[in-house]
């Protein structure tokens, strides 16, 4: 199934906006089998966007549009693809009555603007798809030889949720059980080992192991390992992936610490609280870059009491009970400083578990000793006391996001004893 | 002048690569007058790459693409669009000669490849576009009508160096003195209200202001008014944004608080360093996020001395002193809550000024009363309490992070006093 995606917006035109939903629509789409075969992106303008989608429309009938359903005056995308379609525009009273409700729990003052209830005029026969990540619905317009566009928002977190949940599954069951090759990718996450590294463990399956095709994506929370299978039917795609799965997995298991999209603060979590242990955070130069992580995860009030943002040095004496001794002796960013400031944070919120973090992030404060990227963490489980220092590379925030990875992974190996 | 782009590469249809070359040569161009009215991306095979080709030069005449000028086999642009001009290929002696030094330089044994000489075939007539950033030389094509084709390479370095040193200014020159006219935008940011809302305030303004264009962008930050003027002198331009500024922010200056790349938070460190105050944070569910915002910046350690992360009930107790009666009367999500943390953790950490956040970032934990995105943000500024209750929107994410925004905002109006 070949689909064309048009992008509206001259933000995006105007290179203000990188356009990242098309590039996710690509991926996910063709997860399924489905095929982007030609993109556009075009402004504002009515006719610039009529022009676009007509012709999308005459080369493959399949025409998925991005941006411009908002409610201020620069979104006219809906008339002008309803004239294509040779339909007039509707109120859609369902749709009003939601935005109402929406608008009336913001507790902003006074009735629904006129701006919003442009949003709720759709064409004439077109189809609702639902939108249940912002108050802009999608809408699938379709001709009697079966061509059709659809029409969703350009926030990223609508396009995204409304492309995964809604219009995807509507275009797999629109093709049928008829076609059969699909494109199947498995991503198997490691970290606290480098992409080099990583290669030399892997020997023989380094490249293209057993008939799939490898890609090393190194980044801040490790390198993932994506292997993909092109062009299969889905149970024979499935074999290959487990196969080249499980002979990775012999080589460079010891780092793996999920698959797909697992991230290592999830699976952390479930494991306290399968354990029914309590953890507290203590942070220096991430700032509570790892509690924020922690608790962005919905239900983690149940494993998280808190932590201590210890930024400066003398936080870290008065409120975690760091030995001015060990700041003369170590030096803040030191393995015995992170472990008295993981074991203070334990004792002072009373938990199971305490995780600490301080280095230097940079760009300012390294030394021949202590070079930018110098990182300590440690993990006090119970009075169980480890620690780990490294270099990490990259810049200020890059060497802050790898800091709360590589405590996790620590408290990873913590909790596997 | 207004030309199309055309970007090439299956790896930028499947979404495996983000086009940002494309978002590069927008704004590069805008800069100098010159306008992307359209945008397509194709794949590699030649038949997709001429079809897009010929369509942009029946509309405009005037066509830049990128990618696919590599030595590898997939690589058929040059040919394809070369067809499109009826024009063969000839062997570019100067290129080769180019091509076999380089081979030579990299010190790699035996001859340049074959492969690498398909490098050096270009469409007869053509002229070279000089690429001192890599081996692939870029090619200016245009025909009796003066319709025009520039090839330029992929690799985001090569083009983006190509544009700036080669292509934009031929196409200034081309354009000839007579013009001189510039696109000019200016991005006018606002904080805690809505888009409608906005355009409600702005009245006659709120559509494309005194001669300008107003695009509005909301995001978590809040929602950026970009005016833009297309084709004026600059000096004119200038004046143009600075009316429609002035103008727009006698309606809703309440809610601007920067421009164009300016972040809430450097400009409140910057406003605390600027009178020597010190601040510290207490965050229920941000969790650390505004902590980490704050501490993003680099310097920040003269500002900011650490904070209570009090995600659990009692930590606001024990840590920051919150009332049981106050959390049993008014509940953890109320302004009172938010104000005994604010003082709490200003009392504790002996700092100027104590932020404070606590909300229900949902998915779960709503109620009739206080629905998810319910948030509190309150500021002690020595002594001086201010507190604010919203409604956000947006998924646990968003909601935090514009409950840190909104944070920040208070702060922003208790230094403006």
């Amino acid at each position: 199934m070949d689909v064309e995606l048009v992008s509206i917006g001259n933000e995006l035109l105007l290179g203000y906006t990188i356009d990242t939903n098309a590039a996710y629509f690509a991926r996910e789409a063709a997860a399924q089998g489905i095929r982007v075969v030609r993109r556009a992106t075009v402004g504002d303008g009515p006719e610039e966007i009529a022009a676009a989608v007509r012709e999308a429309l005459a080369r493959t009938g399949a025409v998925i549009t991005s941006g411009g359903l908002g409610p201020t005056a620069d979104d006219l995308t809906k008339p002008s693809i309803a004239e294509i379609f040779g339909r007039g525009m509707t109120l859609d009273e369902g749709i009003l009555e939601d935005l109402k409700q929406r608008w009336a729990k913001r507790g902003w003052p006074g009735e629904l603007p006129a701006a919003n209830r442009n949003q709720a005029l759709i064409p004439a026969g077109a189809e609702i798809i639902r939108n249940d990540h912002g108050s802009a619905p999608g809408i699938w317009l379709e001709d009697e030889q079966g061509r059709w566009c659809a029409m969703l928002p350009g926030v990223p977190r609508e396009f995204r949720g409304m492309a995964r949940e809604q219009l995807i599954p509507r275009l797999v069951a629109r093709r049928g059980e008829a076609v059969g090759l699909v494109v199947r990718s498995r991503t198997l996450r490691t970290t606290g080992i480098a992409e080099s590294k990583l290669a030399d463990e892997m020997g023989e399956l380094a490249k293209d192991p057993l008939g799939t095709r490898l890609a090393y994506l190194p980044g801040w929370e490790g390198v993932d390992l994506r292997i993909t299978v092109w062009n299969e039917p889905s149970d024979r795609a499935a074999t290959l992936l487990d196969d080249a799965e499980r002979a990775i997995r012999e080589k460079v298991g010891a780092w793996m610490y999920g698959l797909d999209d697992d991230d290592l603060a999830v699976l952390m979590l479930q494991q306290l609280r399968a354990r029914g242990l309590k953890i507290a955070v203590a942070e220096s130069c991430t700032g509570g870059m790892l509690g924020m992580r922690l608790t962005a995860i919905p239900g983690s009030s149940d494993v998280v009491d808190g932590g201590t943002i210890a930024y400066a040095n003398h936080v870290k004496v008065r409120e975690l009970g760091v030995r001015d001794a060990t700041l003369q002796a170590q030096g803040a960013v030191s393995e015995e400083t992170a472990r008295e400031m993981a074991s203070g944070v334990r004792a002072r919120f009373g938990v199971d578990v305490g995780v600490s973090i301080t280095g230097v992030a940079g760009p300012g404060g390294g030394t021949p000793e202590k070079p930018v990227g110098t990182v300590c963490v440690a993990v006090d489980l119970r009075g169980e006391l480890r620690s780990a220092r490294t270099t990490m590379v990259g810049d200020r925030h890059e060497v802050r996001q790898r800091s709360t990875q590589a405590a996790l992974n620590l408290l990873r190996r913590a909790l596997a004893g």
